[in-house]
């Protein structure tokens, strides 16, 4: 058993790499065309694919409603499937793209140009959806991947795969382009890890920390992700209250459970008093649980006390942990000492301190006078985004078609050799 | 013993760390200032330098001549290092550059701009010039460094590192920007590739190929590498005879044991007898020796008959593997089979089969009518390099300090909150 899904991940691997050379070679138009198609199948489809996720809704009857409610689709959510697949297609192609331009004394030409990845390997939790937008991300960007999604969402998997082969198919490219995972072994993620013999360039999982960890510490290949999201809003002394209320409470309230909403709140001991107390009645008749430091339960004896591990955590809930601080620079070491370099925004009228925040901290977005809930590839203008990453390598921040390219360079010459 | 190395190297770690953020917060006028003085403390030094150097020699006397040779110091040598210590300070400053800048519909500014890695874990065999040439790209982009040379070297390196030292300290900055890893106990490599609790971001390993594997199968954080350079030279049917001779001689021969040398030659077997005949001859007179397959031996009967591995071999040295080919594409597929996506190049006079030669290889560099051996940072303009990546992930080619380098998003608002 265990022989033979070793030798079938490994076939995959092969056939995903053979893919990815038509892939590479293939035109914008091709690839553009076969997201299209796939978001008509998709539309035709609907009918099996809603009855398959009634199925895969049956089977998980006795699952948490968070769960159930993210493996949910009707026929709202399939339109809106098939609308992302037709705005994926729209995008400009990235890979026409030059990204430097030289030339030497010498007379050598050299262009820094861009390229797709190779194979990607997805693999996320029963979101339904995701099976269709990593593919077309992918797709788009001229990658092959393998999908590994949640075993609770097989069967609407299954049905929102068979549509993305339809589009393959009509534009002429492999079906392998775009394989699922059909066992649901936990093993077959194992050898995804391992990278299939050297057939995965790149694993990207998306889903909650325990997914994330498990494959941050078990790849044998580069990894894109983030591991949580400890967002901070810091509200300056010299922010405008009505700002500060505004943003702080989208950046906590508008969703808890994504990973650009705000955990921790940050502000100046100065306007404690001033600002502090509405924005924290506004978020506790938004239902949001206040935990505080000593300073904050002195304006706010509503307050949990905060215990040190609460500036560690990432709720994805209706809970925030306030802090007073003494200045930019105490809220910079705040959240240098217990961030997880994702998003953090500051609230101020005042420009030098807002470029000092901008510069200072080392997360993948910084803001000012805007919510965290921003951090987002569709709100980046990047059409969509595959995920988030908060390594140091490669792509930071959202991940869209162009962080899905890598780059070579073509030299030009006439006849050069090296003295 | 061990409990000691290990505390010491996380010592180090946390050491890096910290400086890190002072370097990342320091001028580009700062950064060349510590490099310049290190420059000038180098030739001060130089006496010292050498003694050590000495000393470094006689421990190795039984040591292979190659070996004694990458070891070995002069005076022009040390020379030559300060000299390339002031090209990378005069360098624009790789931090100072915003990689894009768009605003959205609802008025967020966005930037993608510059940052440091962060800390970056050198790895290297006993070539003592690494020592100050990799301090010397970490400073210059902003990041602090852990530098493990080879214990043939040891002596050298701790006085070059003494250079860096007085360099960093008459620019302010913390002496623990370049920490060299002083003991010769191996297990500090693997403290290394777990990457120091957290601290390391990026291992750079740079050495023969058992030192390489022995990192990117260890290493638990992001390495920026080679493996091996199995380059091509392809000799199309519309090569100029004399260009085709100069390349194919200097691409070889130049310097056989770097990794931008050609290990394989392609030739069109329509040209086989007019060219082939010609370059293998010159290869012959300059001392290489050439292994062929059936037809390659049929028109040059010295030559050693080829197995199946020789195409998958790096000899780096006097040695080339030569193949008839018929056309582009069947070079094309021999380079993606038997290739390691380092460089390649195609000599030709015709432009459109160049130009899918360019577009169609998946290597970090494909030229046209070029020697491979300028497969090298210096050669690309970047002034110097700490390594070429093969990886598909950051950067692929030469790493110069725009390559040491990773991003953020600066976003700059006016109290927008997301609907």
């Amino acid at each position: 058993m265990s022989a033979d899904l070793k030798r079938d991940m490994l076939a995959m691997g092969q056939a995903a790499r053979e893919s990815a050379r038509a892939l590479r070679e293939s035109s914008n138009d091709t690839r553009s065309e076969a997201l299209r198609v796939a978001a008509s199948a998709l539309r035709a489809r609907a009918p099996e694919i809603l009855s398959a996720n009634a199925e895969d809704l049956k089977a998980a009857a006795d699952s948490s409603a968070a769960m159930r409610d993210r493996l949910a689709l009707n026929e709202k959510s399939v339109e809106a499937i098939a609308q992302g697949l037709e705005a994926i297609a729209a995008l400009p192609d990235p890979l026409a793209r030059t990204l430097a331009h030289w030339k030497q004394p010498n007379g050598l030409d050299i262009s820094r140009v861009a390229t797709p990845i190779g194979v990607i390997g997805m693999i996320y939790e029963s979101r339904p959806n995701v099976t269709a937008d990593a593919a077309a991300l992918c797709i788009k960007s001229g990658n092959a991947v393998i999908l590994r999604g949640g075993s609770d969402s097989a069967r609407s998997s299954h049905a929102i795969h068979a549509a993305m082969l339809d589009g393959l198919r009509a534009a002429g490219l492999p079906d392998a382009c775009v394989q699922l995972v059909q066992t649901t072994d936990r093993a077959a993620v194992g050898e995804m890890l391992k990278g299939l013999n050297g057939a995965v360039d790149l694993i990207i999982p998306r889903g909650g920390k325990s997914l994330v960890a498990r494959v941050q510490a078990e790849a044998r290949v580069p990894v894109l992700a983030h591991l949580e999201g400890i967002c901070h809003v810091y509200v300056h002394q010299a922010a405008k209250l009505d700002m500060a209320r505004a943003i702080v409470r989208n950046a906590k309230m508008r969703r808890t459970g994504v990973c650009g909403a705000a955990e921790t709140l940050l502000i100046d001991k100065a306007v404690l008093s001033s600002h502090g107390v509405p924005i924290l009645n506004d978020l506790e008749s938004a239902g949001c649980e206040i935990r505080g430091g000593e300073a904050v339960r002195a304006i706010f004896p509503a307050a949990v006390p905060a215990t040190e591990e609460d500036w560690r955590t990432e709720y994805l809930d209706a809970i925030i942990a306030v802090k007073a601080v003494d200045g930019v620079e105490a809220a910079i070491r705040h959240i240098e000492a217990y961030g997880s370099h994702h998003t953090e925004s500051i609230v101020t009228e005042d420009a030098a301190t807002a470029e000092r925040f901008l510069a200072a901290l080392d997360s993948a977005i910084v803001l000012w006078n805007a919510s965290t809930q921003f951090a987002d590839g569709g709100e980046f203008g990047m059409g969509a985004e595959i995920g988030i990453g908060t390594g140091k390598l490669h792509a930071r921040g959202p991940v869209g078609v162009e962080q899905l390219t890598t780059f070579k360079y073509a030299v030009r010459g006439s006849g050069q050799t090296r003295p």
